[in-house]
């Protein structure tokens, strides 16, 4: 078995910000020599996701606006007792969640023509990671 | 380490279906050889989804109605200036995810006794594609 | 390739609980000498979900307010036809989802810092189980 792992980090010039990192994880995936496998693509943080999607700007503005539909920052989520102010992150967290496993085939990774992956920042402007695993052989 | 991957097409004859696709996941692992290790079920497409739940029709009526009261088909999404009308399909397939990862133990899915995988079609009614990809030993 | 397979059992006293089982999980990946792979967490049940988030009291109950707010008791589930009342914990579950892949690097789950991995039960009081299984070399 071979394995190889990555991490990438991100400060934002925004809270919010949706950035494709499917080269990053083809650059991993051509460095592991794996041929066949499955690769890990990780936030480490509780205020960030990964997701795979549609690399189109009208869709990801839809995204980030339904996001804030249905995990809207609020002053009064009790998250804030302990001074912060992110509990809105949080939740957009749970419901992106925060990583995606990918095939690796031949070489390569296994997404249909449309499939990108996406690091989800929701409470940005300051140091972030993400982890990139790829095992196989 | 052992692999094998399989691809299943669908063709829905309605725009939104809920297969269930564990007999494809159980035949490729089947035919893997493997005993232990890990099956990943991943849709290609960025407007269909993979989950695990229970086969009973009366859960599948209410999580397509769920899915539509909370990522509905509106006319407005920025999405569609593409010239596209699928934009709550992409929002059901972040809610829902592409993909699902089931552990293989003793040469089968270690599955609890209701659970179930199914392919969720959010835009179907073409021809669309999913990825099996079985790893381990 | 290495493999190490274990099941935890929960009979939590509340309908709905969140119990942090990262202690557990770490207990596997040393027991398995694995030093560089990933560890499946996976919920045996469809009204059971895994998750990673913080392990904060107040974020806890943000969390589960949200849940019964996005997918709410109601008694009208057409699920319920089956006799059975527990609909919004199916919800719960497509929402939060039944499992997550951690990375496992130099021996240790390679989480962030605030990364804790939860159990979270939609239907508990009644014995319920939970899957890790690791893979890696």
């Amino acid at each position: 078995m071979k394995s190889a792992t990555d991490y990438v980090w991100f400060n934002t010039a925004k809270k919010r910000e949706y950035i494709n990192i499917t080269g990053s994880v083809e650059k991993l995936v051509a460095k592991s020599g794996i041929k066949e496998g499955m690769v890990l693509v990780s936030a480490m943080h509780i205020t960030a996701g990964v997701y795979v999607n549609d690399d189109e700007p009208g869709l990801i503005a839809d995204i980030d606006q339904w996001l804030e539909k249905i995990a809207p920052f609020n002053p009064h989520y009790q998250h804030h007792h302990t001074g912060e102010t992110n509990g809105d992150a949080h939740l957009k967290n749970l419901l992106v969640h925060h990583q995606v496993v990918v095939p690796i085939s031949e070489g390569r990774l296994d997404l249909g023509p449309w499939q990108q992956i996406f690091y989800a920042e929701f409470d940005g402007q300051r140091r972030k990671r993400l982890v990139i695993k790829a095992i196989g052989e």
